[in-house]
């Protein structure tokens, strides 16, 4: 295997995590940063082996050494930062939601394609080894025919006007944030709901502080997925079929282990290998991928970052939460 | 104390078990009890020490010796059978839902007033040690200010079109059967809903197979109840708040213990007294009310069961569920 040299573009906490998880990655090594903060930057590259640092996104975008660039931006920035690299040709590997809205990512993809530049959301969890087992379970039929999901994302987060997961034009709100999560596991066990009904509480800047959603997929599927800034909720995921349910404890989103019962059995937990980061499965997958020519992975194809995005458009319309740059 | 003489209408499976529970309550005797099927009330009666059966309704609720009754028809002649009663003066504890609908449950509040008779839904969870110990938990502001509710209730019913959980005329529909604990849960604790959005699944007979709501508070207070006949759920209760959490295991309406946390620590067990039966608690209740002369509970007045009623109306319109008797 070659290796990969990456860049990461927002040397913020998540892009402290993914620098850390690089170093848990065979062939995968951190080339550059770029920091619009030159102090920050020099930190960050201080605790990672001494990468090039830029002050400039474009001149990471530009460096010819870089293979592929982690956006760790916060999610307002996604699309600019993501476009600049795609138009060099660079692998972009885009820190979730991919962006405000399904346009933006419309956009993305067709950059993707234009400049033949690989280009997945940083929807880390769908590599995990809980989901890859979980879908394995449900594929097995180990719970008969799934009805219902519901997982919740929810931690107290006081109330800034200027913070990131407040401010709008950072792409502030909990649906973007972390309900996420429990979106992503319903579109990905059950596909394009059919339909979709939403209602939270709006923060003072316009904000979704809380967003709980009800979305239906036929054949007497729903799921039911909540986030909130408003208070810690439990974090945990229930997936429910005709023969049997499977529960993922505290915090389900990444944890490394899970619970299914047979209908009328008790719960059994499956312990699965500990997982050190969580962000090497997707940073392999983006390496296996390029390895293989492709421009988008098979596993988190474009179709689907898009189906998200139209998904939360649609959660947003009804909540009435507008992105002043979407 | 007096003894209290109960009547039973409809000698089913729940009418068992409050039978059952009448032996636990001290001054309770189980007098008579009303079954058309001949056989069927004959058989009740023998397991519970012979009491008088009759085979119309009107001549259990004329009978002088009898001072409560409690009403375990199905749902779509709650109403029916409990004016009958209140007209001749009877208590009534009325097995929930009080009524197939809010107007209903108008009608027999006006008949409770008229007739100077007590009349209170069995939603018989209020009185359970759990709901005592969760409310004085909450009060005292353990878990700060509450903001978010989770609770549901599924299980796995196979579609039977004369079934009383799918029968209209009957009353059928999750929500009126089980999603009334959830329900139930969320307005008390933070009474009545000040936005109301549901979505659901209809089965062939047009009941509610399946029926989510979110329910808004004002004060960023927001909950989720699911109910289903199409799995069975991990039948758990959440109850977040600011500075922690509460959370109720398998199976939560009828539990005798439950876990709380302050934010950042684990869950800690509380168990209570082990429950026998359930249902002693709420006929305790309505005895302890005749003896004070009270024509509703205090606990549980008709004020609650009306905005019950009307909160479900409200769901079931968004759902397209509609009784022809209501």
């Amino acid at each position: 295997m070659s290796t990969t040299s990456w860049g990461i573009i927002g040397p913020g906490k998540i892009a402290k995590k993914f620098a850390a998880a690089l170093t848990l990655v065979e062939g995968a090594r951190l080339g550059a940063i770029a920091s619009r903060d030159a102090e920050r930057g020099k930190a960050f590259a201080a605790g990672f082996g001494d990468p090039r640092v830029y002050h400039r996104y474009e001149d990471l975008a530009a460096d010819a050494s870089i293979d592929a660039v982690y956006i760790a931006t916060p999610h307002g920035f996604h699309a600019e930062h993501a476009l600049l690299c795609l138009r060099q040709g660079k692998a972009v590997l885009c820190e979730k939601p991919m962006a405000l809205s399904a346009r933006q990512v419309r956009e993305m993809v067709a950059a993707s394609r234009e400049h033949s530049a690989f280009l997945m959301e940083a929807m880390w969890t769908r590599f995990l080894p809980w989901m890859i087992n979980v879908k394995r379970l449900i594929a097995a039929g180990s719970i008969g025919t799934v009805k219902y999901i519901r997982a919740d994302f929810g931690f107290l987060a006081p109330f800034t006007p200027s913070g990131r997961l407040y401010d709008l034009r950072l792409g502030g709100g909990a649906l973007l944030d972390i309900g996420i999560y429990p979106l992503f596991l319903c579109l990905e066990l059950f596909g394009r709901p059919a339909s979709i009904v939403a209602s939270g509480v709006l923060s003072p800047t316009g904000s979704d502080e809380t967003c709980h959603a009800v979305l239906g997929f036929g054949e007497g599927r729903t799921a039911v997925i909540s986030s909130t800034l408003a208070c810690q909720t439990s974090l945990t995921a229930e997936i429910a079929g005709t023969e049997g349910m499977i529960r993922i404890p505290t915090p389900w989103y990444k944890n490394d282990r899970y619970e299914w019962c047979r209908s009328g059995e008790d719960l059994q937990p499956v312990v699965l290998e500990p997982m050190v980061n969580g962000f090497e499965y997707q940073a392999r997958e983006v390496m296996r991928c390029r390895e293989q020519g492709l421009k988008e992975s098979p596993s988190l194809p474009h179709v689907f970052s898009l189906m998200m995005a139209e998904t939360m458009d649609e959660i947003r319309r009804q909540l009435g939460v507008t992105y002043p740059t979407e």
